[in-house]
């Protein structure tokens, strides 16, 4: 063989080899699955992820599409633009509703494990194999999670899935209230209260039950009479960990333990009550999944507490159980210990920026909460609560919604909480764009 | 060049060509994107997917896992084993519930269209960039479904979504009861009707409103009372297209139109009422999203219904709305040619498949539908419906469900409708193998 030919040879058997390299990557890329039917949406799902927003703000699926284009970024409170680049100077921080956007950097870091790919024909009918409206699989991973994490007793307890915690607040009322009862059964809740166990309870205008506000205003109560308590604990909107105030052979209490998750408090110990009400939302930070589930332990209370979830929806949206399973499978992976650090890290942070910006002036106080020993993190922990309870120590200013307000931070008045108007809430938890816009605004206010 | 050494240079030559074209499809892969993040879920889809669970039923991601193995099959009634290939030859038909299956086909069929991806982050907040709980993507979708179908007239109304049509009952009621009057409005519907009317205006024991069973029930009523007609067209059971039978100042009707699509029906005219109930159930036959609309004329009770849905549940799940819209605009996307011709055509088989098998004996009778002009088919349509309301006509036979039961085929007994035992309602919307061994067991019973 001459030189060149030699060369040839060389030459060939090196692309030949390459060839086959190659064609064996492409059949069977690493044994991965060649895909087929599902390239679209997960094209369409990166495409839409990867429009940047400039950091502050979001594009979606089912954003708003102008001239058949891309989705238009939804931007972030006081940015604006196409790509959310402006920012508006004088523009008030939101630090009003609990919408929980501060664990969107969490999921967004954790994207390939946390995407879900829903077929066409996922689960279209009424009910799951057993004949009910409730996810086995979900239910087994939120036993899990509660063993967990430790914050609730669930061996041996019933679950309800309903629409977030807002649709099992008065499937449990319901439950509990007495059937055909002479007089309805009083719903109280001690002041200050999330205001919607009152509105609820007033919506439906039950024969059975009746919200009377503080449980102070129940005045010679005698043990015949039937009281349901709401008790939050961590509270909202002050993060004490509350406990029930009445005691009685026809007293009960639902027990709302939506925060409590080391995000926000220290578990000091497992709860194992009654009735306990959770939700995805205050969890992952999946409030729009409408996702939340309550531990029962009488029988007879969750029947009635399923009967409520069949006749008013015939249960959760199963797009919804989907993605609550793949979500908090998510979290178990690493025992909650990634989603939790994150969580409660960032809460704490935000505290202590908030308690030092105050802390220049004698004209705001905040809610105490001591340290306490957490039996998850195994450590003495300092406060990370979700909302902060801002009093307004001036005489003069009786409105402290209107004190904020002007100085553009808008909050959520005492009086939403059947609580003084001195007092606000301020929510720690949304994006951290709300979050700093809120310690700028209030770092002028107190200078001020 | 010796002939060697040209058939050499020939041979590289093609083999870098190839190199070069497999090169340049890896990296560009047609214009395409190259999936990272998504991947991992779109394979797991497909894995599912490719579980074949020979054509008798269906694997799903949130199935069973058995040691730590793919999710198992989940069999249709009468298969069973681990890959559901095992007929039992006498088991019981199942024609009772309203599960619609019978379109899982269609979506099989357009796997790729209808396919979603969900990020992790996917809409976590509460509401959508206008503060809502309601997607304008998709409510801009349905207004357009009603126009291109011509089923409602939607123009100028209000939109509230629910969890299915089942928790938009309850709101119409609420909103349309007066408040704080001295008595409770009347609520009735004409016999046959659905039963979820009665259990669920029962469940809530409402101040403001109290089921009164059949419109013929209330008798001496004067046009001061108030009074809330349900109204079922096409009727669950009987397929009638209904009308209100009540009218006066005080008297108010909801229109369930949830069958009032060309799956079940001619549509001789566009329907235009005050309330109108719709649901993805019987649309697109996800049953299982929990997904329905109310169309509303009147403002305030637009706003009484978005008030009772924000209050009972904030909203619908976000992964629902998302899930709506993809399927909805895949709908759309042949005028909903391609999925109301599948639908009507296999109702219409099925239809004519029942008749023709009991037209061999008198002993049982159905309802008489006559041929209509239909304006989406701009053509005359025989019957397509969803349910047979099915009639033993031998006088010893007046328990007809147990009749039916004793033959292996369970249907809904007429007593469920507020109807006489004479009558059993047939779901005809399942899935084809029920339908297959319920032909296979009335055959057997008429021959009898």
């Amino acid at each position: 063989m001459g030189k060149a030919q030699c060369s040839y040879v060389v030459i060939l058997a090196c692309s030949l080899l390459v060839n086959l390299l190659v064609v064996f990557k492409l059949l069977y890329t690493d044994g991965e699955w060649a895909l087929s039917w599902t390239k679209r949406s997960a094209e369409q799902a990166e495409q839409v992820a990867a429009i940047s927003c400039s950091g502050h703000g979001r594009a979606y699926l089912d954003g708003l599409v102008l001239d058949g284009k891309e989705p238009v970024c939804e931007c972030n409170s006081c940015y604006g633009g196409p790509d959310c680049s402006e920012f508006t100077t004088d523009c008030a921080a939101n630090a009003d509703s609990g919408n929980p956007y501060f664990l969107e950097p969490f999921w967004m870091q954790h994207a390939a494990k946390s995407a879900i790919l829903v077929a066409g024909w996922h689960r279209m009918g009424y009910t799951y194999p057993d004949n009910s409206f409730i996810s086995t699989q979900l239910e087994a991973s939120i036993h899990k999670l509660h063993a967990v994490v430790g914050n609730a007793v669930t061996e041996g307890k019933y679950f309800v899935f309903g629409a977030g915690s807002t649709q099992l607040l008065n499937a449990a009322v319901y439950a509990l209230a007495p059937e055909n009862s002479s007089s309805p059964a009083s719903v109280v809740a001690s002041i200050p209260y999330y205001k919607l166990y009152e509105t609820q309870t007033e919506l439906f205008r039950s024969l059975d039950y009746r919200f009377e506000g503080d449980v102070s205003s129940l005045k010679n109560i005698s043990d015949a009479d039937h009281v349901i308590e709401f008790v939050t604990s961590p509270n909202n909107p002050d993060g004490k960990l509350n406990k029930a105030v009445l005691h009685g052979p026809n007293f009960s209490a639902i027990y709302d333990r939506v925060y409590y998750w080391p995000h926000f408090t220290a578990i000091p110990t497992s709860a194992d009550y009654d009735i306990m009400i959770f939700t995805l939302s205050k969890l992952t930070g999946h409030a729009g999944s409408r996702f939340g589930w309550a531990v029962i332990k009488n029988e007879s209370v969750y029947q009635r507490m399923a009967e409520y979830m069949s006749t008013s929806s015939m249960g959760v949206s199963r797009d919804a159980q989907l993605r609550a399973l793949k979500l908090i499978d998510v979290v178990l992976e690493t025992g909650g210990r990634e989603i939790f650090e994150f969580g409660s890290n960032t809460m704490k942070d935000r505290w202590e920026k908030l308690t030092n910006t105050l802390s220049v002036s004698n004209r705001f106080s905040l809610q105490k909460i001591a340290p306490q020993y957490c039996t998850y993190f195994q450590k003495i922990r300092g406060p990370s609560p979700a909302y902060a309870w801002v009093k307004c120590e001036r005489e003069e200013d009786e409105d402290c919604y209107k004190v904020l307000e002007e100085a553009k931070v808008k909050g959520r008045s005492g009086s939403d909480f059947a609580a003084e108007t001195r007092y606000v809430r301020l929510s720690l938890i949304r994006s951290q764009d709300d979050f700093d816009v809120l310690i700028q605004r209030l770092s002028e206010l107190v200078l001020y």
